[in-house]
């Protein structure tokens, strides 16, 4: 019986334009860190959360042990761990901060106990944990960490996840200015009601980037990445959107929209080459500002969360 | 220089669940025939129409010659043709009646004019026919007509179509009980304005239901077959429609829904077998109410247009 494991989990990019709460993807080599450990009695205890302030100790308010507590809940299983988390997605980035630790737990926590349950039973367990985070509970973010790839969540009731497959020689630029946005705020500016003119719009270029990425066309996923609901409302909460989105197209990106509810910013590229130019553009914009960015290149993670240790 | 050529454009279903506006596919064996012969002047000529009765002949409002107009326009040609329709698809069918006279006439001037157009190019041009018969023009059902398979509408601005692959053992059952609904009276039920929570689950259907038919996914083809903002207003049009809707489920039928804006319904089946029990529920249904319906399985037609003479 394993006393002690070490998982990965990544971060990931939710919504992906035209797919608002149904679409996301991971991000390669940034994620959360988590080593669970077993305890003698049956409580759940944060001993350390290392690279983020200000997160909840309390088991009943932080993501990970609410995670871990559901998924116990279900397996009628009396079992106490030690979290020790290590954070390396700033809260509020839209890049599922969050839902990293999420997804994090509930699999370290799977893997620990012999694998009760599939990967896919696990998003709803990481899901509860998601839930505290923001004013629903949403899949768009722990699906994609724990299962890796692109996700689409078809239903939420009942819960219908999958993976779309992709061309491995996509990839990704993530431009994530340094300011926070809480998914809670950035739902709220959302209206209840949308034209459904824009919704047909919204379907279509759906219908165009799933078709895009399962047979490769990259023209076809750079015209589909587009977002006339969300992008509209949530952009004006991110400092020089549409500036950054000029840009980045001009050097090449292949579509660009907001990560998750921002203020991180992401775009598809076909060649790593063109993502120098766009992160060069980034800096230039906002240090210009003053307004520290933080950009990068990476691939689509095809694991999702791992054992490490 | 040919002087006469016989074409046959299918009937189409458009809509296709979740892809209001956006999705449709051409069915096998069932559509209109057109014969354009070229004429000494100018001038377009309806010599006769066999099969519907009650369809103008009159240049300016039929859509045939209006989509021949639109094409011959932009190619800035001088000239004349007689049409002789043979139409056996019923207007107000929601089978794509007039989309399927547009598109024949379209590719039929195409073709005899050795085709100064490509496929795609003649999508805009049976749209301006097309506009006759609906508040707007819209390519949902031109665009299977030409192009043949299922096709998606990405965007209307630009007009961006292209084809979705499909597993070729899948069936169609279309039921078509003989009332009419016009399409502009089934557009004028319609919101404007929808909520974003059910926009969600169309465009999260919309991934499903492509992912599944290029990965030949058929338990996800008849999950994603689903229409949470069309269907519940259409549907009240439709006589029976839920009971239909109910009993073609309980047969095996992967998903049902409304053929473009009804009161056609459709559903795909996997097996040919189950057909025939869905075609005998209709007869006994419609039959106890004594409203005539006509129903019949068909694949869906890869070809589109053809020359047939």
């Amino acid at each position: 019986m394993r006393e002690s494991i070490k998982v990965f989990a990544p971060a990931t990019v939710a919504n992906v334009g035209c797919g608002y709460d149904v679409l996301g993807f991971a991000l390669e080599g940034y994620g959360d860190e988590l080593i669970l450990t077993r305890r003698p009695d049956d409580r759940l205890v944060i001993a350390s959360i290392e690279g983020v302030q200000g997160l909840p100790l309390d088991p009943l308010k932080n993501v990970s042990t609410v995670a871990i507590n559901a998924f116990l809940t279900d397996l009628d299983l009396k079992q106490g761990f030690d979290l020790r988390i290590k954070k390396n997605i700033a809260a509020g980035s839209g890049l599922g901060s969050s839902a990293s630790s999420a997804a994090a737990a509930v699999y370290a926590a799977n893997e620990i106990l012999g694998r009760p349950k599939g990967q896919l039973e696990l998003i709803n367990y990481a899901m509860a944990g998601e839930k505290l985070a923001s004013t629903k509970a949403h899949a768009d973010n722990v699906a994609p960490s724990i299962l890796g790839g692109v996700t689409a969540v078809r239903s939420y009731e009942p819960l219908d996840v999958f993976n779309i497959s992709y061309p491995e020689s996509l990839k990704v630029v993530v431009i994530f200015p340094q300011i926070e946005i809480k998914t809670s705020d950035a739902k709220k500016i959302l209206r209840d009601e949308v034209k459904l003119t824009d919704a047909v719009k919204q379907w279509g270029n759906m219908a165009g980037l799933i078709s895009g990425l399962i047979e490769h066309d990259f023209e076809r996923i750079g015209k589909s990445l587009q977002d006339v609901i969300v992008e509209p409302v949530r952009s004006i909460l991110i400092p020089f959107y549409h500036q950054m989105k000029t840009l980045a197209l001009e050097k090449g990106a292949l579509g660009f929209s907001i990560s998750g509810s921002g203020p991180s910013m992401f775009c598809f590229i076909k060649e790593e080459g063109a993502s120098s130019e766009i992160i060069e553009a980034a800096q230039v914009l906002y240090g210009a500002y003053e307004i520290e960015v933080i950009s990068f290149i990476s691939g689509i993670n095809k694991q999702g969360a791992k054992i490490i240790e």
